[in-house]
């Protein structure tokens, strides 16, 4: 059994000390503004001062609080008892602001991991939560079982920011996903047709449609997008066209689909209507698209 | 056993048709530019000399051409042979124009289906190809069992419109899919992370993520987006633009995901802080957005 303290008590915060106490550690807690501590420390959690208390009470100190001024400001607080423990900062940021604070806490003498939690509160130490973590290999050695409670924990590497790059990268997919069941669900809304008996093909068709995405990946890692090409951009560019021309006929807004159409004409516009679409990641990666 | 007419020869017509041939029906081919029927023929098909001899031939015809302006010139040049017969028009188009068609084919004695093909050429007669259908019940009830034989057919009403509707929003709900897995590639990519050793964290992550969206259609269809939210409007859209910032932080476009975060803003500003992400739906649902 470890001792831990954790830093900021929102719905996270409280999550992550309620399934340490519940695994048996020895917990402190902190938080900013007063008053959060109450359950937990009903169920035998120490609530400390000051974040510097807090950090010293324990050989880590996991923080989540609500963004990376927030998690500077503890990390200045606490500048006197950080040397020589560890900080895991689960806060939400950008790789930028993690390596920031990575080189600031390591000033301080503490070992630094950043992380990013791929779970909702509610999901913490269930069997689908997922925490990435990067930063100095060492502290994560160390602690990768008590890690392991709260989620599945996947180390990325020793720049400080990959963990953030990752965890804003997986959302971004997500939210392309979402995206796309929006639209598809406000095209047959257009007709009167219900959301939920749509999904009922909706959902395998897209879970099938996930199948076509390694395939796309091993263009992209080769960086040839002829081979193997099913259904070319030539074709999937008038599909596309089609589709948003009857969105707008049934009254509903292309906005979601626009751009990923004007990715599809401006690489068409490079002579690739016989490739596949996965060409259009060569216009993403590099830039804010022109015209776009 | 069926007589069978295949009106159409690209890649997809000469699927349907070796597929329908394999199974012992009698069938018949025509193509508008002649050549293309030359396997076929050898595995014993038989080709017409016109469209309007193609239809003769068999009671049920399968017509899938390049557009709606293709299928329409089938349609008049074989007006003379249609009365009696099925007209089963896989052809890519949008629901209005297969209103038309139903309409013009109904002028002419003949009961039309319309279809939309949710598969490639070589997933034709495989256990992953679905097809879907509208228009007349009678033709579908009476053909379904062969119609079976090139995918799982569903049929969803007698509106002719409804199979290309249905189609457009899944594909549409596709492309959102494949924008979200581009934007998160591409961003991992910033830092050298290889596409392929990417999905082996964003696909399970992605599939685990599809299991929100029946919660999102439970709301879209009591049209209450404030119930059982975790993470509200609020969190996300701070959580979404702190992506975004991210991403142009790392040279990236940002074009693919920027139409939903000006959603999230717009409902935002009407005072749904609170509520989940759903909202988004009724601003999507109604027209273009204003400003977007």
């Amino acid at each position: 059994m470890a001792n831990i303290s954790i830093i900021g008590l929102g719905a996270m915060g409280q999550a992550l000390a309620a399934r340490f106490l519940q695994q048996g550690h020895t917990i402190t807690v902190w938080n900013r503004t007063p008053g959060k501590a109450v359950a937990l420390a009903a169920k035998g959690a120490h609530e400390a001062a000051s974040a510097a208390d807090a950090v010293a009470a324990s050989d880590i100190t996991v923080m989540c609080v609500l963004d990376y001024a927030a998690a500077d400001a503890v990390i200045v607080s606490a500048a006197s008892t950080l040397s020589g423990r560890v900080l895991v900062n689960l806060t939400n940021g950008t790789p930028a602001q993690a390596r920031v604070t990575a080189e600031r806490t390591a000033g301080l003498g503490a070992a630094y991991l950043d992380g990013g939690i791929m779970a909702t509160p509610p999901m913490i130490g269930g069997e689908y939560a997922l925490i990435l973590y990067s930063g100095s290999k060492p502290a994560f050695d160390a602690h990768a079982g008590t890690l392991q409670e709260l989620g599945a924990a996947n180390y990325l590497g020793g720049d400080a920011g990959l963990a953030s790059l990752h965890d804003l990268a997986l959302l971004s997919g997500m939210y392309g996903l979402f995206a796309g069941f929006f639209h598809a669900t406000a095209l047959v809304d257009s007709e009167g047709i219900r959301a939920g008996a749509f999904f009922k093909l909706l959902g395998p068709w897209m879970s099938a449609m996930m199948g076509e995405l390694p395939g796309y990946a091993e263009k992209i890692d080769s960086g040839n997008h002829g081979i193997n090409v099913v259904s070319n951009l030539g074709m999937q560019t008038a599909s596309l066209d089609n589709i948003l021309t009857a969105t707008k006929e049934q009254g509903v807004a292309t906005d979601l689909l626009d751009p990923l159409l004007e990715l599809f004409r401006q690489r068409l516009a490079t002579g690739s209507a016989d490739e596949d679409i996965s060409g259009i990641f060569e216009l993403v990666r590099r830039k804010r698209i022109a015209g776009g």
